[in-house]
């Protein structure tokens, strides 16, 4: 199949017009573009084709929108993951997936090279051919699990973890759900893995391969996570930094051999997740490290328009977020400057780094919006609505009571609440702060990661040379 | 006047049909009880009125409901405190907020009964009055205070903090705004108290006195902490536990001598809201307790319900909110052991303790709900809609895949996620998080009353006999 | 035998003279209350007893000394955990564990009463004995326990744990060593408690009993912790509350069957160990709040000295020490209004509470001492020395340049200096953590009580109301 | 004048035969080399010198004892920070502190250029000329202070801040004390820098210029930061890692005009402290993280010996402890990517990424140590002694006890708490800890930097185009 290349926001809606099984609140979802609560994240991603094909016309390298994704230098790295801190690049959610889905996928393909030639030669060509189709895609890892703990073959219904249930000669039939995909219902290829390395009797378990959203079987129901438009005074941010989050079911697709990446080589089934998992988090933490900035920069705006800025314990509470902001890039950039060479020659982040960045960035997040919640003060829960900013009965009481210091205007100053609001101690502030946390992996996660990728020899025999011990080797 | 005792739900919802100016989202709301954003919470009011009633004929003296508000004893205060955690109770935000603003209002006539008898006497009848009339009232202390670096004087328009614009032989006519008032529009009356202890060149601003909601003049706006009704499924805790937040604006009122209560005092005028300050923050200190123990509750229904509950790392975050839980608890139960007799002879609670638990409630109020969102998994943001669940095309898949551990089948571990969204992840969570700060003082205050009732001195002089060091007298 | 009562330090001093074999640092220790090790610590005990007899002549009931321990009323519960706050008492540690030791073996006396009544009635004739001949005591729990990750019996060596090697009609022979025990070479009995549940398998390690320090085969070995005599003036306050740490071993010790409260009963082997549990985390948590309170005195004279105290980082950092000094206390005031009564009708505190208190005293321990290096500066560890203050050659000097804000005249601030790294910068403060961090059990047993003290239940309906969720039974 | 180089650790042994007045506890020291507190860190300052020149014989350019101090790339500046992860360099804390000293100067020599071009010469043929003779020095930067809440001109002393108080043709005469000097009786240069930026009225204060030790009129006393010699066994780490605290005293001491830096020019005074904190903070920054990675080694060989290093808590303080230490060395590495060039053409470390990381490492030092005192459990105050370890009395009873889990026999497991309780809970660890908050500056100067080096503005603007808000310009 030569599918086609997707080059304008318009081809891009068009391509999500392809019979796709999508529901929305129990209701079949009959045109994706246009829907309610699906057109405003359809417009954003479409904008960034728009903005793709323009930079291709004019010839720019712009990495913000660059489909050549290979890094090569320390500084094509540090171009990925700082574009985050551009909001137009950021609120892109499902671009933002697709670039370390695939670098996930090419750098597996290197992994297995020797030991499963035949897949790491298809994930190669489908790596290849997404590209030449300029694609959205993401992985789908997480699986429905039931009873957590109890693994695939414990479970009481065997389907709880995605699976082949049948083999035939064109391809694999697979069955299962899988959760927490961003956008799934606006993406073009849904990428299998298997959630975490399958033991040899859970074989069935062990599948990996690429699904095409409007395979037959493919059934995605939303969760809301997407704000009305009409909503987008009140919601001056997430209204456009949002997507539905996908419950991917698989009821009996039929996946052609092709397209099947593993089948049953349990013993290399975490190599997939493995490798996306550095790339993944790299994303997580430089849209983190750039949140952080956002935050001060809103701390910032919030103590000026309050007019407490010179105050010493709201300078210390910016030096707090600063601090922490400062860490996580700190981490980013550790991360890149000790990136490691992969076999295809470009570089991937250091691992440790990568998982502590992300880590720090997790488990702060609360702190720093409690701060902001306490620089901001009650308005930003209490300020008077839109409709109040615009109606003649109400408009002069708003503007009055509302403004703050200096050039900071009622009209500017309740927005601003607005924006606060929404970032911090709205919806999308609890939705934000459960993707970051969860997102490529939790807290827990990350530190069983930090503890592997740390050098503990080398800190043991430094103890040892401090302290004057002998080596006892290993236990 | 002698106005109406409020006996019934039916009494209290026709008590806010009295041509009160209320707008939402600028909209004038033309009856209260009936308006969709207000409707719930009224009902929520209204229910308390009937369990009032129902528990006065029956004779009971259940604590829960009772208008006796004064402790006398221990277990009085014990009971007050603690009575947040039945469920009912603490969803009618209004109810809980007028026993601690009457309790307020009587403490600072018993201070002020020397210096001001006048006054003093006028608080004391209003209050008898206020718990004859059984109403519902509320402290609104919060200006809008423009340029937060300037005081009331230096401002550029004398309006941001609520003054006195005229005296006449019937009254004082006041002007200015005041903010964050829980359920403005559906309260009785307004307790205007100074924000702040007010300079000899500011005693314009010191201003307290009760103002009726439907005196001319007197214009709510409302932002819209409040679910719709048709969503309850979906927020199955907070479609409760809401009231819209007024933004109150007194354009002009006239309120007579007998409902002043300082007018002018400037060296006064921080007595009302200093006496309120314990009583208000006895309470959020409660609420927070038993919001923690619900916190605790929900982390084990989340482990069990995924099957996590044995998992070391899951049982030793349970053990950090039971920590935290119990700390916020400690310090409720010091402040009721070490409570102090007022000049009346009722028990207040202690300073130091409930500043100190409400403090540590809501600095911590974050991390606590991060440890919820790591154990309740991604789930929590994405499971599918309540219209999944009743559609026949999709609720097979939410019953099959959301399934959990043991008896936690799909429809229980949806509702327990679409709870735990509810609680720890969604507009609700910010607002209370905001709420929990804010509310009776922010940290720094907290921090500042923390440092003023420790007893300093007698640290100092362990310090000094501890080290054999001499004194060297004060400073 | 008739053991003489001890009345006078005079006779405590006699009574270390016992025959009782001790070693420091690999030398016999001939005499215990002149060898330059012990004689500091020897005489704040001997002052203590002469303190008690001074109270007991003159009728005084001062709780402070009181050898009637058994707690009847808050109040008493009270006055014994307050008592810490007196510099006299806090540093006489031995009798600070006597008190908590005899309650812990009175309350399993009860526990055991019905199960192992001649057993139980032993304890009871013990611990009248002991309080008779107001004598010096501690229980030794720690065992060796070579290879933590296995049990008694798992050992290469059985002797890692105490255990029974023979029985004889005279009593138990018992071989084996316990840790950590304050003062052991200082105290008249020694209290054998298995230091865990025994497996049925490992009846011969349950043995509990008393044994006097004099008992032949008890070698105590000693670790330093007491400062030399002449270091006073350099460690104004560890020269006293210090007493070495005993390493005891039971180098087959013959122990009659009248002091065997335990011997093979593995199904009570944690009963003891429990009981005491909350009697010696009482004591440690009652210490903590005593210590906390020192430290905010401490930096209050700081702050003042160095002139620093009215700068707002300054007045900040006290605000949170004391904060963290008053949920310490909030914790220990709980456990006494939350105290329930024994079988024998004393009351005990409440273990929730009790373990909460201790377990943040503990965890944040250094980050209270970290506030306080700060706020003291480099000076700390920078001072002159206690000679040169005396040197006509440097002394003008050091008072000349050393000299701080008002009063704080250079010999004050020096002196305040060595306080001030004694308590928080020296080896005293490294050694205090680890015992208050490890005194009754170490953080993560901590948290397990907590976890299991805590009302889960009941928070688990409180969650479930709250979200009206059905109960689907235990797990 | 023409100063010997010194090349070898005799030679640097005898040029402490200076003629040099230092004090130790009142008592003069005669011969610096020999004396029994300061020997140890002398030979180990001797034993770098020894290096270095057999490094230099060899023709090596090991990096750890390079005198080619400047650093032309990044690998440069690693090799600069990360060179004290080798125990030997770590130790010989003068030779550490020399090299940012001299970088220092150098580079405020560039700043100060254009406006001071005498002086900023005179900077640049010292510092040349100390490279040339090999030597050590420190910058002197604390002045005594007296009453901090007051400036130099208003104290009651006006030498609280180290002052001229004469200038004649040959130079001029400065009289004060500089505090807090490590080793500062072991150096050949001190380097009088002003403490802060001096007000116009305070230029007699503004003062910077070398004064070799041996000066007449400069008298050092110590405070004792050394242990003795025959302690080795007991305190393995620390016996070597320490040299006295240096209290210095310039009691009218003449400095020639070509070793004036500053004499007055108030505007300029704070340049030299400025330039210096970068290389200075840089330095403890890469101290901390060579000691987080000692600490995570620490941690693993106290688990392992224990045998406790499978437990799943134990895991996790481990983790932490690697997550801590990699957040500092991150701090470090992006200081390093992020250098920016000097004036000169060498690299200076990112000023912000510096100060975070130097401020991360200190403010989270004692909780780390809290953990590892967690995971040694109550032996690492309470092991027997060195003494214990030879007496034939007490050995076996020592190796049969203190044994360990594998192949941690008594004698291993003993010395190893020995160490732990020398790194993290004895009196080297305070005073590191005190050392590690206010080297180079304490915390809240870090905040402050951190504040300032951030690039706040593009902050702001992030904010305001996330939230589509105008620019209202700068307050």
């Amino acid at each position: 199949v030569n599918l086609p290349v997707i080059e304008t926001g318009d081809d891009y809606r068009t391509s999500l017009r392809d019979g796709r099984t999508i529901y929305f609140n129990g209701e079949p979802v009959k045109d994706v573009p246009t829907h309610s609560r699906f057109a405003v994240a359809v417009n954003v991603a479409a904008d960034t084709y728009d903005r793709q094909r323009a930079g291709r016309q004019s010839g720019s390298t712009d990495p913000r929108y660059s489909q050549a994704m290979y890094p090569r230098t320390a500084q094509d790295l540090r171009d990925q993951v700082t574009r985050f801190s551009d909001p137009e690049v950021s609120k892109d959610l499902i671009w933002l997936s697709t670039h370390p889905s695939l670098l996930g996928i090419a750098s597996a393909a290197d992994d297995l090279a020797e030991a499963l030639p035949e897949y790491s030669e298809r994930m190669r060509v489908f790596v290849a051919d997404c590209l030449r189709r300029n694609i959205r895609c993401m992985p789908t890892i997480t699986d429905s699990k039931g009873d957590r703990s109890l693994g695939p073959s414990k479970q009481p219904d065997p389907d709880q973890y995605v699976r082949v249930v049948e083999r035939t000669s064109d391809g694999v039939v697979i069955r299962g759900a899988k959760m927490h995909i961003r956008g799934a219902s606006m993406l073009h290829e849904l990428l299998v893995l298997p959630t975490k390395r399958m033991k040899p009797e859970e074989s069935q378990w062990a599948i990996a391969c690429a699904v095409p959203v409007n395979s037959p079987g493919v059934k995605i129901l939303n969760a809301g996570w997407a704000i009305d438009r009409e909503q987008s005074d009140y919601y001056p941010f997430s209204h456009e930094r949002t997507v539905p989050l996908g419950f991917v079911v698989f009821d009996d697709v039929l996946v052609p051999w092709e397209r099947v990446f593993l089948c049953g080589e349990a013993e290399h089934s975490a190599t997939l997740v493995h490798n996306y998992g550095v790339w993944g988090r790299i994303t997580e933490a430089g849209m983190m490290a750039a949140d952080a900035d956002l935050y001060v920069g809103l701390a910032m705006l919030l103590a000026e328009a309050n007019g407490i800025d010179r105050i010493w314990h709201v300078r210390d509470k910016i030096a707090e977020l600063i601090i922490n902001s400062t860490l996580i890039k700190a981490g980013v950039e550790a991360a890149i400057a000790n990136a490691t060479p992969t076999r295809q020659g470009y570089l991937a982040p250091a691992e440790l780094y990568t998982n502590v960045a992300k880590y720090h960035g997790a488990v702060n997040m609360t702190r720093m919006m409690t701060l902001l919640q306490d620089l901001a003060g009650g308005a930003i829960i209490t300020s008077p609505m839109p409709g109040d900013l615009d109606s003649p009965e109400t408009s002069d009481l708003v503007l009055t009571y509302m403004s703050g210091a200096g050039a900071a205007d009622g009209e500017y100053r309740t927005r601003l609440m607005y924006g606060a609001r929404d970032l911090i101690a709205d919806w999308f502030a609890g939705h934000w702060q459960v993707l970051g946390l969860h997102g490529a992996g939790g807290p827990y996660a990350h530190r069983l990661v930090a503890r592997k990728s740390y050098d503990v020899e080398h800190a043991k025999a430094t103890a040892r040379a401090a302290l004057g011990l002998p080596d006892l080797g290993r236990r």
